[in-house]
């Protein structure tokens, strides 16, 4: 099979087909037709074999997960999903290997009405990049940069859960559990919060994704905004399988600096926080205020008792250097 | 050096200023802003590790041919281009080689007034990944389905010079011979026909850039066209290094097989063909009429006399199966 063929098999009818797609898979470009007066957002991710996923990660939640974790910069970015296109080096045309990829990465592309509209395949140690682009109106992208002092700092969903499912991969839990289950979704089927992150335009003063761990995401709201925050970490939102198999204080460092959880971390003046509960009945996610923005700059961890704790309180000991 | 201090260094204000760019490097996602009434066209392609690129290329050239392909794939489609961004995978984050690499990469990004907006970095097997993306009048866009019977075949520079010089790079020829020196950079530095790429919009039928060699990229327009052609090998462009130190025939097979020369390949009718002159001599690229369409499916080569030929006569005995 060439990679003719193959891009033909797999890849040439991936996704929700959209009338602003003038040209698809199949030439040397594809063209597409932006909507007057909207801004263009772009991301980029890759995930590399072993590094981004377990080698032996299900196949098909690679193809999930490469497209979900572009998804989620664009729901940082307040941005509606449009085109991708992927690239994709392999050691060999495995059929059997591409229909799984093919079948999660087109599952999650039609559920968010996304298009692939062209990319790249060679030879070389598997590597999964995929190029998101989304739309917004002139102004609204959400950005890192716009937190202020007073602010409420809001995370969506549960932390910690994917990190604890990569352990519990590793250590070949029971997977019949539906708590085992659980984790091992959050691992290798990441929710986008791309409905969330365009509710928030207009609302949120700065959002980042969750990918690297709560600690380094805020981090980046708060170097971009020269500001530091206080975080209660009684406050942070751990799921109940998350305490059963984790227990709260390892949870807290999952959280923190674990990763891969794909949550959404936003800041919102405390004169809007009434409208959280209608965003989140509505849009059926969990969001939990945790802390708030001040001048100085820093991120300190606090109990609810305001007792300062360290990171390695927290069960956690180092940062990964890359992820 | 972590993975934020790496982008902000070498990426972060790489290629030429842009008004259109809202929001560039340093965010989940960049902000661009397409103008009204463009459509926009989007391209990428991997460079892999020893695949696309020796073990031992100038790393600046690695630079400069990440982003040249792509900048090829836009000429090929008569595209202006604007953004791109840029995924690195590396083994570590050796300072030299990024220095190096981020020096070709923006030299060649300047020179077509490019801006990198953003992008991913990973530890893994070396791998370099662009997508660009690039702007054309609605409907302008070059396609491969659009050649018609009698059209004329028309390739621009000189074809075969780029797999002539992997053999002389490996084989480590004289440097300093200059033919030697024009064939290594015709292999390390591809040229893309960006401006021709433009001054074809409205006038070529269909057009490919000829990545993989002639006969495999011209047969993307046939079939795409769904027609055949005859191709008279005497008159394929060959460069005076070319002829030199590879000899005709084998600089036949370079042109129909060898791959990475990064020429455009067009057809346009016969009425038109007065005009290549001009184009040809404002834009200072050579353009040579080599065979024409014809309704019969498939690709013949011939020799001026009409003798016909075959790819092993010409010197090749086997297509890559993966580029």
């Amino acid at each position: 099979m060439t990679e003719f063929d193959l891009i033909r098999t797999y890849f040439g009818d991936l996704g929700s087909r959209r009338t602003d797609v003038l040209l698809g898979v199949g030439d040397d470009g594809a063209v597409v037709q932006p909507p007057a007066g909207q801004t263009l957002v772009l991301a980029t991710d890759c995930l590399v074999d072993a590094v981004h996923f377990p080698k032996d990660a299900p196949v098909d939640a690679i193809g999930e997960k490469a497209l979900a974790v572009n998804l989620s910069d664009l729901a940082a970015m307040g941005a509606q999903p449009a085109w991708f296109q992927l690239v994709l080096t392999l050691p060999k045309a495995d059929q059997q290997w591409l229909r799984q990829f093919a079948t999660g990465l087109g599952r999650v592309a039609r559920y968010h009405q996304m298009r692939l509209v062209g990319g790249d395949t060679a030879r070389g140690p598997l590597n999964v990049t995929v190029q998101v682009a989304g739309l917004a109106p002139p102004g609204a992208a959400l950005r890192r940069c716009g937190a202020r002092p007073g602010d409420a700092i809001v995370v969506s969903g549960t932390l910690g859960d994917a990190a604890l499912g990569l352990d519990l991969w590793r250590g070949r839990a029971d997977r019949d559990d539906p708590d085992v289950a659980f984790l091992l979704n959050r691992l290798h089927r990441p929710t986008p919060r791309v409905s969330l992150g365009q509710a928030l335009r207009g609302r949120a003063t700065a959002a980042v994704d969750i990918s690297d761990g709560l600690a380094a995401d805020l981090g980046h709201i708060l170097s971009a905004s020269g500001l530091g925050a206080t975080v209660d970490v009684d406050r942070l939102p751990l799921s109940e399988p998350g305490l059963r198999f984790g227990g709260r204080e390892r949870q807290w460092g999952g959280a923190l600096a674990g990763g891969d959880d794909y949550e959404l971390c936003f800041t919102m003046p405390p004169s809007r926080l009434h409208e959280l509960d209608a965003i989140a009945s509505r849009l059926g996610v969990s969001l939990t205020r945790i802390g708030y923005i001040q001048p100085q700059p820093g991120l300190r961890l606090v109990r609810g008792d305001r007792t300062p704790v360290t990171l390695a309180a927290c069960g956690y000991s180092h940062f990964p250097e890359h992820r």
